[in-house]
């Protein structure tokens, strides 16, 4: 953290006049702190890598410090509201978990007072998986409550939620390992070693999805990066696209015959990766409607923000 | 390596006159040489910590000297057969693979010296997997080799080959790479953290499987390991098995669904890891009997030897 230690030392930024609530996205690896006026727009932003991975606990103290250093005039007198990570047992304070269904009223009311007065964090919500399984997300909640109307929505990432929203509310959501295990292969390990580039080879991830769709189940599949490209069959550039395409594949796959899905989704995140779940969608009929990530969860803490009291409707 | 560099000074150990053969099972991270007599019985052993992802190309002829050094006398005159991944191209010297099918004589055709004199390199075998998909081995050929009679052989391991004999010839495989898929994941991340023990819960591992059949996938189920544990549905202690259970449950569901099995097949390996592969076996009616790697290993070197010339058979 200490090269961004200095920014406390920077001179203080202006804050507009029209910023009425810092929003606070802090993850595992990052916190993104945003200026959010009346409209919804992004008036300031700040980020430092910093998340609840490197500085747990009473840390976190400091983190908001710095992270919101250049603001301090107006974090006194706007309400700032914490969401991710930051409410886990590891966090800043515990925030436990809604359960689902859980609508922005439900979550609204149940903010934990931070460790800093006029500081607030969004609990995150525990449900029950398509398999059954208790599910829980924490961050991701607000990124659902910025969106208008219902349906599947799809929530890449580490750990890729595929929830499900009915009159506003979370109701089943259901999480996969899929990013977490694409990058425990892309370590230096025997896939890793062999594989090169990182970004979409078309051809490569098509070719992939359809073999996949033979047999041999994707733990087989998996090994094929290696012997593929140690006998000439892939080239190492194609290999991020083919395993991309094979973890992704197999999610969907098993996403969609779990539960009918309608002809369209739509995936927050970036237009990258909404690109990859929409070559593997598409094999089933379904369309996917990229939203940013960023917009989804600007909206949903003002709107959360609202609900809770903390700014003027 | 320095504390096993002693060994090269230890007193030299007495070498039986039955001794034909030293046989090195050389993989990615260990060394394990064994004399062997002329019926195929251990008479002695040696072993390091230093396969050829520790010490590889030229480092290996440290390796073998510090292993073989206390057999010096016998090394001059019994001839030494090394199999594995010493024989890859990040080993000592490149053994390329005899494509499958693949009897043993055709492979110990193909035996290739090694830099020192009387010391020869196993070469793998490259072939088809289920899928299409070219697939490749080194060292489980000389397991093989040392069985009796046809049909399916599994080798559990950080990457588990599913093999086929036929005729004494290994002709199809496929490998899954169910092992480093679950030591990667016992890494510190967020399953690992989660999981506790390292032995087999019977019922944890039952479980795991009937809930790998119901909706969701494994990338998935992978994930529910660390949501049950935090919302009290697993013990942390069950965690091992029922992980182990989900993937290697998924490797046999997508082997079995490949192509019809015999009611039984061998398992090569510890009767602890043919225990986890026979219960997953057992939901698809089919028995898995455990045959001793060790056992495997110095028969199917014998062999080869006899085969190449190097003992008189």
């Amino acid at each position: 953290m200490s090269p961004e230690r200095d920014r406390s030392h920077a001179p203080p930024s202006a804050v507009p006049e029209t910023a009425v609530l810092i929003g606070v996205d802090w993850g595992s690896s990052s916190v993104r702190a945003t200026l959010i006026d009346r409209g919804g727009n992004v008036v300031g932003a700040e980020r430092l890598d910093a998340g609840v991975r490197k500085a747990r606990g009473p840390a976190c103290e400091q983190v908001f410090d710095v992270l919101l250093g250049r603001w301090s005039a107006a974090v006194e007198r706007l309400p700032v509201l914490l969401t991710g990570m930051v409410g886990s047992a590891q966090g800043w304070r515990e925030a436990p978990y809604v359960s689902a269904p859980a609508g922005l009223a439900d979550v609204a009311q149940e903010l934990v007072e931070a460790p800093r007065p006029g500081a607030w964090i969004v609990p995150g919500v525990s449900g029950q998986a398509v398999s059954g399984a208790p599910d829980v997300m924490r961050g991701e909640e607000t990124q659902l409550f910025g969106l208008d109307g219902d349906g599947p929505v799809l929530l890449p990432g580490t750990h890729t939620k595929w929830a499900e929203l009915e009159d506003g509310q979370v109701t089943r959501f259901t999480t996969c390992l899929t990013g977490e295990i694409f990058e425990l292969l892309r370590n230096p390990g025997l896939i890793g070693t062999v594989m090169a580039g990182s970004t979409l080879d078309e051809a490569a991830f098509e070719r992939g999805l359809t073999d996949l769709g033979g047999p041999g189940g994707l733990l087989h599949h998996l090994f094929t990066i290696r012997s593929r490209v140690l006998l000439g069959d892939l080239q190492a550039e194609e290999a991020w696209s083919y395993a991309s395409a094979l973890l992704i594949g197999s999610e969907v796959a098993a996403m969609v015959e779990a539960r009918p899905l309608p002809g369209v989704v739509r995936v927050i995140g970036t237009e990258d990766l909404a690109q990859l779940y929409r070559l593997a969608l598409k094999r089933h009929g379904v369309e996917a409607h990229c939203v940013s990530g960023l917009d989804a969860s600007v909206r949903g803490l003002l709107r959360l923000a609202m609900a809770a009291g903390l700014v003027d409707e």
